[in-house]
């Protein structure tokens, strides 16, 4: 179970659950996109969104590895190759692992969610901009697995993101825990509580969550709420700007999925986000993604999104069409 | 078929011709080399060409991936790690395979050539210079295999190159076609068009190519004219320094080999570059390469070129000595 | 035999101890640790130490190759990713082997010793010190393996370290020798004689090493001195600050270890190094290492040590504690 956020939970390798010595795998996904922003000054471009390569294994029965590199240029801010996710995890117990390196920060539904999973193209704003750095040094603490009721995640971090040593002796301290309420409903709430540029200021983050499943139908959201300093130079996740924010800010979403077949699956998300909460109107944003997903075979993926940004006032012409071809292997 | 001029073909999975589905093969090259500039300053130094790794496999009967990343610290200006060629491409039809990613412009037989297959150590200037930038990020639509007789490939593109996403919204078209005329001779041409920098000043290149091989001997030899803007900010080829360049600039080669025996190759490469066909003497640049393959064993080879400029005017000490030791695997 | 003080031998393909052709190894460990500096203004951080990943294999029964790629951001001065050790060995002849590309300058035990075999978290802050660079382009003539009586390592090499072209023609020459004495005891000594800078000022490195196996008990200890010119921007050894270093240099350090099982290691060292033997007190410097190595499975190490730095005059808060976990693949 390479459990943090990273992948999907790897095939039981035994029938007893228990996992047995196994070899490594090499793995990796690679993301081409076409997207067209209709801005004042049309833009478009082919790029890439991301592009992974990576080797997970188990040394034995109680010692996994997972090692990833992002080696798209259009993720990092430099638009460098970068050691991603790194972790040691003992996982002997189910209900007390631990793991050690660097990993996803256990909060909030979509920033666990595998990127090669993910519903829309983009991650929610507000998943983007508060869970910020959306990677990070540390260790951490987690039991259950997609197949249990319960799980939950802790984590003790540096709270700087990847790349950097600390620059305070105070450890961010995050966690994250779900539950399947009934056999269609899992609910979850995640916080933060850190220091992120020195020992004296801090900062604390609240996020809630629901997931709908029912036949064909799917529908999540999720609510964060953060106060106090943050790092501007963490980059926000998977290569977004990141925002200036108020001392105060939060954001949400809801996203609805609907199966029509095993190949194509139309989505629709409405999020807000509000980057100062003080004041009122400014930095405020609404959008809804309209997308299809369209699964070609079990390893390929394409992807349509419409980001229709709504305005409050004045209507700007600043919408886009992403387009993302995956291939998994 | 990798054939973005990335790799040779891969092995035919089974005999029918139609590919199948398979596992991922871990491939790469490095090409440690040791040069001597016979300049003023005499420079030499031991240094890597490239040093590439990467993955490539089907996903099912229609779509494969290939993805490589250039680690030599001597081909990227700033001497990083990055992301070459990453491509999907869906296969199942032999003369309209799509792909999506980055890869080479298709341009010229030399710039098409996989890298660990090359001749000569370098590429003609002219195939560095006007080719630039050699590898983009677009779509591709091509057919046909070392195989078939006519072969063709055409790319829409962002023309700004790896790393970067387009700065202007016109996207750039680059195509090249060839055809075996008789079992010794294959002609082709290459075109591009497109904007580096804007949307409004373009630029036009053509290309044309023969290939002879009649028993051990072959010739080779292309002619690029190119026109209009041009992108200074784009790499010449492979790490290549690029030229100042006029409005209207051309270049060719002729290169001939004879394999003495299995192992040994001798070759000889005369070629001229200008810079800027409007004024006569500056810019203009003549090239003899004699140089020797020698192919150790299937996965090793040793190359030792001597690159003779030929000045017009006073002769200057610009010679150099290149050797290079490669291994595939 | 990949035997360029990065990996252990390979296990013998064969009983017969000739190399048979085999396929490709992919390889790798990673070192995430948790540190805390008991300077004036503590500081702690998760970080990692190395993270490793490679491919190495045989073509035929001449050749065979080695590529490893550093990923950790805490590494190179720019914290990027980049290309380690890549080297091609011709080794049909046990006794002269000749490898080309990029390797360690073969000077010293603890340098040439694999970086996950280490016995303590950091190498003497000697080894990192003058062994700088550490890493370089070049040749080498070697012969010998660990189950020889002699060994040697003979390289011409850059002297510039990895990444960058030499900016003078005069090559360096490193060489190391060692010979086992009695079962119990290693003898060996190390030169290097270079250009660091330019063609006029030269460098000239002496070390002397010994290394005691006897039952569970291991001593070994090295004495390095060093004179002449040298590079301010070669970086110390893996991620250490390079000191500014006088005309005369010298440093050497002692390190006892003890079996308790097969699992328990605890191990002492005590160095010194001067950084400018004309001028005393200044730069001069003296450290304890009190750590303890337990080795969890035979893939798994986990890695404590204090560093206790020694005053001569005031006492200043300055020690460490690292803690060190890897999994090796």
């Amino acid at each position: 179970s390479f459990a943090q956020g990273c992948e999907d939970d790897a095939p039981a390798s035994s029938t007893s659950g228990v996992p047995s010595t196994s070899n490594m795998t090499f793995f990796g996904y690679i993301q081409p996109m076409f997207e067209s922003h209709f801005t004042d000054a049309n833009e478009n471009t082919f790029k890439f969104k991301r592009a992974r390569l990576g080797v997970r294994g188990r040394v034995n029965r109680s010692f996994s590895y997972y090692v990833a590199l992002e080696t798209s240029d259009f993720v990092s801010s430099d638009g460098n190759v970068y050691l991603l996710d790194a972790f040691i995890t003992y996982d002997k117990h189910e209900w007390t692992k631990f793991s050690m390196g660097s990993f996803k920060q256990p909060f909030g539904l979509e920033v666990t969610t595998a990127c090669h999973a993910l519903t829309t193209i983009d991650r929610a704003i507000v998943s983007d901009q508060l869970v910020a750095p959306q990677r990070d040094l540390g260790v951490m603490m987690l039991g259950g697995t997609s197949k249990t009721k319960f799980r939950y995640s802790l984590a003790l971090m540096n709270g700087r993101g990847l790349g950097v040593k600390d620059n305070n002796t105070k450890k961010d301290v995050i966690g994250r825990a779900s539950y399947k309420l009934f056999d269609f409903l899992t609910v979850g709430g995640s916080f933060r509580y850190g220091y992120p540029n020195n020992n004296d200021l801090d900062r604390t983050t609240y996020g809630a969550e629901f997931l709908v499943n029912y036949k064909d139908f799917a529908l999540q959201g999720e609510y964060i709420y953060d106060e106090g300093d943050y790092n501007r130079a963490a980059d926000g996740g998977c290569g977004s700007t990141p925002l200036e924010l108020g001392e105060k800010r939060a954001g949400a979403y809801v996203m609805a999925t609907y199966n029509v077949n095993e190949k194509l699956q139309p989505v629709f998300k409405y999020e807000y986000f509000d980057q100062d909460l003080d004041i009122k109107k400014v930095g405020y944003q609404e959008m809804m993604t309209l997308g299809v997903n369209y699964f070609i075979n079990a390893k390929t993926r394409l992807q349509v999104n419409y980001q229709n940004k709504i305005e409050t006032g004045l209507s700007i012409d600043n919408d886009a069409l992403l387009m993302q071809l995956q291939v998994r292997f």
